[in-house]
């Protein structure tokens, strides 16, 4: 069927379910979702339900649009009227394209209102779709850039979102009926994490990393199968790290003009750490992938989705959202494909642990046929010490490295593991077990934290509880520092016994790197790891007790300092995590594919999953490709 | 480096070698040969080990052909008067644009000499570079026709040759290492072989037939892994059997330009059976999926390799046909990958027995670490009868029905089972174990078997030297009697107690369906299955014990005539062959694939390798791609 025929269609569907009174002017697909334009925006608005039940008999996501708009100034009078004074309004900007206005607040609850009751009077009084945002406790740069860009190419977007529409609601015309998973990377691996999942009908990327040991090495985006890179129905990326996102940019030189769906959160911190990247890349004699022009299109197209949200993203494939519980915004991916015919979850990396910041990784789900699992963590031997033996650990070697006058560098990745550290070090501080000494945050481990607190409703509810009921902001407390100038750098180096807490997590690159040419000759002070140092990486090799290290192309410098390595505060499942998660995970999967590990780690989990739970397992190797239906 | 360059650099190592006073005009990729232009072809031709030598020094199959060429019709006389008579000349032809003349003989032997001493006395009085070629015993139009073909297209093929020969020989410009096979067809079914092998420079397809089950399916051409078509290195073509060969054609239609390797019987018997399968194609209310244009593109682009002749066919990839011992020219291929990274062979069909017509298939190689492997009786109860067994077998129910006044129909794959029952039968009459009736043959058998006495080097050694020493040939035996029209074929109907040796094997089109509907009825009559009848197909229902059978769209046939299955006459390895050869090859490979075979046979013949040998096994599915190295 021609789109324009099913688009006629769905309007006269849509035009008998509406009560007599409301028009419905137009419906177009925009992205995955099926916009209604009306004239008669209030009225719709009066319908609770409505929405909900065009969205459950179509199976669309359904948004309404108003035909008209009332004047921006007026309309902004009107909210400000309708919402109490409490919701701390602190920007509306109206989106004439869209007909949506974007209020921004400190709570955004308030301006809800209870089951949206609020939100509705707004939209009766003014005929603007309203959507609420946050107000960051902590402005971030990133968020407010991201947005000024967002609404400066409205026009652009919202073309590509009716063309992206379109395409995913396109009819099939491939009678065969088969599911596929190409491994392009990440396969006994850490690192360039790519998969393809394809059918007869479309094709979908998931993720698009770099390898972290700094030999510029890229997912396999030269092989056939991703060819043409144009044609590629969409990009799905799992969280924001740069092994699992770096790249994306990159497929936009290669031609792609499609949409990446990540959850918001993720979106931002990609685009953050993305030009960073860059950054590091460009001063290290590396050839640079791309520009920040590839940035701000990885920007514009990407289409932001909740957990939870099942969307359309090609005519055959629904992709559905979960909790990982590993950074920010980080999702399982869940793929519902065909009418019923397979499913199959990514789990990108994951915690099945309840952190300090997020929830366990979500285990449920509708349908599941097959599983593609991290195996960071997967070797026999890989448990790792409990999070509060971890945190007194680390308590300890801070106590005793401050005590004998030296400086503790912690290296960590700016997004998650940064956060996880300062909430244990803010609370070990506040009840003493570390002295009260500076902590110092250098890179992009501020910018993150802003980000953080810029999406509360992903965060654990304790966290969230802790920071908005009861107004005490952890992350905001005095201790930390940010350092925001080579001469503060200088300083901090120069200066009193403190902690200092820096990127990479990796030590490819980054600030951390001049802590420790300066801190490295002196065994007062201490380098503690608190990540997976993956093979090929400076840090692997500091850790494994090489006591002297190139460092560029023509220095080297001795280590003196200090090794120690605190294994709890990761963002991954361990080994005893992995095997509980496949146990418990519903239903029970019928294939799992090991990858995201190092060699033995894949395998021997996949072995060990065999063992106990009798579900063909596989440690698949980059480059192949795997039948599922 | 550019090729010019390189071409320049050989000519110069060339002319090093080569004694004072022989020059060297020119040097040239032809195809996979290296061709040397010489004004002293009588020179080059005295130097006997010179281009031996030349060729294990440079690693290339090495040509010497004149620059300037003497008269035709004085060269054909001095041909004559060096050639003693008994070498029985029928034909010589001049090709001014190789500088070949072909020269067509009843005694090759004769015509090229003692270590081809002959041979070079021929180059040393006319220039031309002579090439020798058997006079069939019994005239092959298809070996006539194509011959023809070959000449007048003449021009075009030196270019394609030089235009393949330059990208064979081009720079390797990945850096990256890997090997990888996908699976297009084949895999857990018979019918519709095809697989990818491919490096980061080079892929070659390796077979691309149908599947017998009249369903029309083909490979998974659709998939990206082989586009673009035009771009793939080469097809590598194990036999003629429609199964692996029957969709070669369609590679043309859909824009490849490129070689097909395969023995020279593997390339005139696919031609045969491709124009008849168009045939039966159209007769059938079937898409046809080419014409015979594309049929003349194969074999215009047809590069015939000898067995055990190593040869060039990537700047990555070296192939070695070796007999496989299935049909008439079928190949077991072995690919050597890069500077020693990989080695893999493809078994095609194969028969690991000595049979009537052949050697039993190639065990040794010099390097191998994987085997793709058919599977077709690799069922745990696939063993065949002996040979002598099924051929009492045999005899015992050509007497009972001839004894009872009925008629028996065989159905045969036109090339390689009816050569083989042929043989038995003739045997059988030859000792009276079977009354001295007339045995019909029916569509393509004829022509097949012509096409086998064009090419005895490809017989086992018994057979040549029955026929071309003992001057016996059994193909020419007095009983065997060709239908060459719908008359004659009626009259067999209507006539007396005979055999009817008729295509196709597995009834799937072709004259054996007018026998069935006219002699199914009778239950004087016998059907004899003697091959295998895959999943399908009309045969395997029958087989099964259907006794009415559809029959075209609208008619349906009752089955009263006897049905009776001789196993022994495959051109395959039974389940004990195929474990056998496992435990022979040499050296001992690394992994085995099983394909061609039903789902279960696949399966069962994977884990009794594996357990009896140690062996990495495999069953693939249709649409994998597994990595080698």
């Amino acid at each position: 069927m021609l789109i324009e025929d099913r688009l006629k269609e769905l309007k006269d569907k849509i035009s008998e379910k509406v009560p007599p009174g409301i028009s419905v002017s137009e419906v177009e697909f925009e992205g995955p979702e099926l916009v209604i334009y009306t004239d008669d925006p209030k009225k719709f608005a009066d319908e609770a339900d409505l929405i909900r039940l065009l969205a459950r008999d179509l199976r669309k996501r359904i948004v309404v649009r108003p035909t008209i708009l009332e004047d921006p100034e007026r309309a902004a009078t009107e909210i400000r009227s309708v919402v109490t004074e409490n919701a701390g309004i602190t920007d509306i900007f109206f989106d004439a394209d869209t007909g949506e206005v974007l209020i921004e607040a400190e709570k955004p609850g308030v301006v809800i209102g209870k089951n949206g009751v609020t939100l509705r009077e707004i939209t009766r009084h003014i005929g603007w779709t309203p959507k609420v945002v946050r107000t960051p406790p902590i402005e971030s740069v990133t968020v407010k850039q991201i947005r000024q860009y967002l609404r400066a190419v409205n026009e652009d977007r919202k073309s590509f979102l009716r063309t992206i529409g379109r395409r995913i609601h396109r009819d099939i015309t491939n009678r065969d009926q088969w599911v596929r998973v190409t491994m392009l990377g990440c396969c006994r691996e850490v690192g360039r994490a790519a998969f393809l999942l394809s059918t007869p009908e479309s094709r979908v990327l998931i993720d698009c990393g770099e390898k972290p040991d700094n030999s510029g090495a890229t997912p396999y985006l030269y092989v056939p199968e991703i060819h043409p890179i144009s044609q590629i129905d969409a990009v799905v990326l799992t969280h924001a790290h740069l092994d699992h996102c770096a790249l994306v940019p990159l497929l936009y030189k290669y031609g792609f003009e499609g949409p990446v769906y990540c959850t918001a959160p993720t979106r931002d911190l990609a685009a953050m750490l993305q030009l960073d990247y860059l950054e590091v890349v460009s001063k290290e004699d590396r050839k640079i992938p791309y520009s920040s022009n590839e940035v701000k299109s990885f920007i514009r197209h990407a289409i932001p989705l909740n957990y939870g949200s099942v969307t359309d993203i090609a005519p055959d494939i629904k992709l559905t959202f979960h909790n990982a519980g590993h950074i920010l915004g980080s999702a399982i991916a869940h793929f519902h494909i065909g009418d019923g015919l397979y499913n199959i979850a990514f789990t990108g990396d994951f915690n099945y642990a309840k952190s300090r910041l997020f929830n366990p990784a979500t285990s449920s789900f509708p349908r599941l046929e097959a599983i593609v699992m991290e195996s960071t963590y997967g070797g026999a031997r890989d448990n790792q010490t409990p999070r509060a033996d971890a945190e007194e650990k680390l308590y300890e070697t801070i106590q005793a490295v401050i005590g004998r006058g030296g400086k503790v560098i912690i290296p960590a990745f700016a997004v998650g593991r940064s956060q996880e550290v300062m909430l244990a070090l803010e609370e070990g501080m506040r009840r003493n077990k570390i002295p009260a000494v500076r902590i110092y945050l250098d890179g992009m481990i501020r910018e993150a934290t802003a980000i953080h607190t810029t999406y509360p409703e992903y965060l654990n509810s304790d966290l969230r509880n802790l920071i908005f009921r009861e107004g005490m902001n952890p992350f905001l407390a005095d201790c930390f520092v940010p350092v925001d100038s080579p001469d503060l750098r200088e300083k901090v180096i120069q200066g009193e016994p403190c902690v200092i807490l820096t990127t990479s997590g990796m030590l490819n690159g980054g600030p951390v790197m001049d802590y420790l040419r300066s801190l490295a000759a002196d065994e007062r002070n201490a380098l503690v790891f608190v990540g997976y140092q993956a093979e090929g990486t400076l840090g692997r090799r500091i850790q494994k007790g090489w006591r002297e290290v190139p460092f560029g192309r023509r220095e080297s410098i001795v280590i003196n300092l200090e090794i120690a390595t605190v294994d709890g505060f990761s963002g991954h499942s361990d080994r005893r995590q992995l095997m509980n998660y496949v146990g418990q995970v519903q239903p029970k999967p019928e294939k799992i594919f090991t990858v995201h590990g190092d060699e033995n780690n894949t395998i021997e989990l996949a072995s060990a999953i065999y063992k106990r739970y009798h579900i063909e397992t596989h440690s698949p190797l980059n480059l192949e490709t795997y039948r599922m239906a």
